[in-house]
């Protein structure tokens, strides 16, 4: 009595092994998570401000495109700071990131039409496909290569006659890779050529590092028709609790079909937009030091990667993830080994396997995502023991 | 470049006249809105309060489930109110009444499959049925019968190979009829005889009048693996934006197929758990007054009715609905005529054509729903002043 797409979709690689580290924690264990992508950086207070604020009588419905207020305030901060012509009607808000990648797959893809995605990718793209009876033909990039893109040549032969769009994520979600400017031009004259859509999923747009330049997808100006971005606050102002996410398009079209999948569910919640406004009003008061944060943090925890025997990555260049490389067969098996057969004075360290973020069979089963969510003490703290882990996994084996 | 199910989803039969509204108010017009069920009652200050209150530094993710403290909380009201068996993890907290019918859909359908549902309905599970790609199949009822259910055999004649579900939705939106025990009773043994899922909507369980009794079909204990019930926050505690519904079963393998969907989209915002959770928490201390005025508004519309030559209506039982049957042949164009060409001391009133509430071609174009979620002095001005605008609109045909 359950469904075909109800037996198949994906448990969360990320939250399945969540019982596990649980169990520890019953135990008396203490866990770091570098599994999950829940930052430990506080909420800036002024996003709470309108919240505990919220003084209308009754908690109403809003439109379903989300109110005006806040579609203003994104629309300012893309045009200020990334030099855009966009106007609030281009911007629906949607409940979390993942109703905006849920949307865009829905309003342009039949079932069993396709999307090409670099992999390894944000896993939940896997189950939002599901839902949307869409395949993911997955373009296969490499640690070797620091999950840079392969030539056009390779992503063009992938393209069939049921691909209707490419989802690139930039800054990345599981890698930290950045694509340079060059590999961005080559996915637009990719999607030109071959009349796709180009999601572009730019929730980390800001978590760039070395002084490496941000920008988005819709700059390139002359493809706006078929640039479409989907984006949240979760990680941009730590408030992964809000579920206000958005997308920006220029095309109507796609703008009418998203506010009827929008109108089904009525509306986002409507006081955390408040809060979001507040936050992209005032983001020039806390962003850059969020991100010199996460940008330490990157460098302790390549610098603690390099002292572990066998284990490698490339170094990541933005978002606050990055995939390891790690000396053993399953890494699966190793993480769950991590939660329930070891610890160190008491403490343990959880990373999520990344086959999980692969659609290649196989691929990904010798590496693992860490996030660096954890300031740096505890960072260090966990990398160390995650080191020690390691070594303790493999003399037993 | 648009999917067919984005040509295809219709816009929202209740908001895609907001527009005329618009321009009427632009033009300086008071509209009365019975078109949206959107309560001008207050939501209580009880649930703003833990929602000010909401002290930690980080807005993280929750469980894709739903905080316990909410599922505990929702498993007491039932257990206290109706004498039922509910533990927290038959609860999962879903992002609005909407995600719950549009989760069991996803998890208990295939794309093709067939759901039958009592016509005229709520017209988003029209629009949740083209997410899932699958077929509502109408039982028709009729203002004339008080909405209420055919025969079995009527019923059952719509069975096919296909058909895995029936929907019901009791008090009813949008017709405001309360399903007799009798009535309840067919239902269960249709769906017990012919192994389909009951899905119960039961968003407005406490809006029965005239003394009749509040039930939930999760009283039907010999059922309980089939009947699953999708219920929501926004009616009872009047904050329609708070984006919290919620699914009870006790079917186990229902229950991890759709924590799965949840974990696609991660959790339901985080701040108002902790509202609604004081909204279970304190609920007798402001449900039955909120009842009671919802029975006042509806004698009060029933008793304007009667005041209106040619319409007809059977007495609401319940919810805050009615459908009435009115002397024009296209009721989409006299309420969209009520925006843009009559007012009577720069008020109009807004209803809500009826079409959209039918699945059969034709059905409902005479019919109008009224959401009287008005306080009594707007209510009778707005009554009032649909009177006087159908007079005028029959006078110039």
């Amino acid at each position: 009595m359950i469904s075909n797409r109800g037996k198949t979709i994906p448990k969360s690689p990320i939250r399945k092994l969540i019982p596990y580290a649980d169990e520890a924690k019953a135990r008396g264990v203490h866990v770091y998570h570098l599994n999950i992508g829940q930052p430990d950086v506080k909420t800036p207070d002024l996003i709470f401000g309108p919240i505990r604020d919220f003084k209308q009588e009754v908690l109403k419905y809003g439109p379903s495109q989300g109110i005006l207020m806040l579609r203003k305030a994104i629309a300012n901060y893309l045009n200020e700071d990334y030099s855009l012509t966009i106007e609030p009607d281009d911007v629906f808000i949607s409940t979390g990131g993942s109703e905006a990648v849920l949307f865009l797959m829905l309003a342009t893809l039949n079932p069993g039409d396709e999307i090409l995605v670099p992999e390894p990718f944000y896993a939940n793209y896997n189950s939002i496909a599901t839902i949307g009876d869409v395949n993911i033909v997955p373009i296969t990039t490499s640690v070797e290569d620091g999950f840079h893109l392969p030539t056009r040549d390779k992503i063009e032969s992938l393209i069939t006659d049921k691909t209707k769009a490419i989802l690139i994520c930039t800054p990345n979600n599981p890698t930290g890779t950045v694509l340079t400017k060059n590999e961005k031009e080559m996915v637009v004259k990719i999607v030109e050529d071959n009349n796709l859509w180009l999601f572009s999923d730019e929730v980390y747009r800001e978590f760039v590092f070395d002084g490496g330049q941000c920008s988005s997808f819709l700059e390139f100006h002359n493809a706006r028709d078929r640039i479409v971005v989907a984006d949240s606050i979760s990680k941009r102002f730590s408030c992964c609790g809000a579920r206000i996410g958005f997308i920006v398009t220029k095309n109507k079209e796609l703008y009418e079909t998203v506010l009827k999948f929008g109108m089904a569910r009525l509306c986002p919640p409507t006081i955390e937009q408040y809060g979001a406004t507040a936050g992209f009003e005032h983001r020039h008061e806390f962003l850059s030091d969020m991100i010199k944060e996460y940008e330490h943090r990157r460098n302790v925890v390549y610098e603690e990667i390099q002292k572990i025997d066998g284990v490698f990555t490339s170094k990541p260049e933005g978002a606050f993830y990055t995939v390891i490389k790690l000396p053993v067969e399953d890494s699966e098996e190793f993480v769950r080994w991590m939660l329930t057969d070891f610890e160190k004075d008491g403490k343990t360290t959880m990373l999520a396997p990344a086959a999980g973020f692969y659609k290649t069979p196989g691929k990904g089963k010798d590496e693992a995502r860490i996030a660096y969510v954890l300031k740096e003490d505890d960072l260090r703290d966990a990398m160390n023991i995650l080191k020690e882990g390691l070594h303790a996994f493999k003399s037993k084996n």
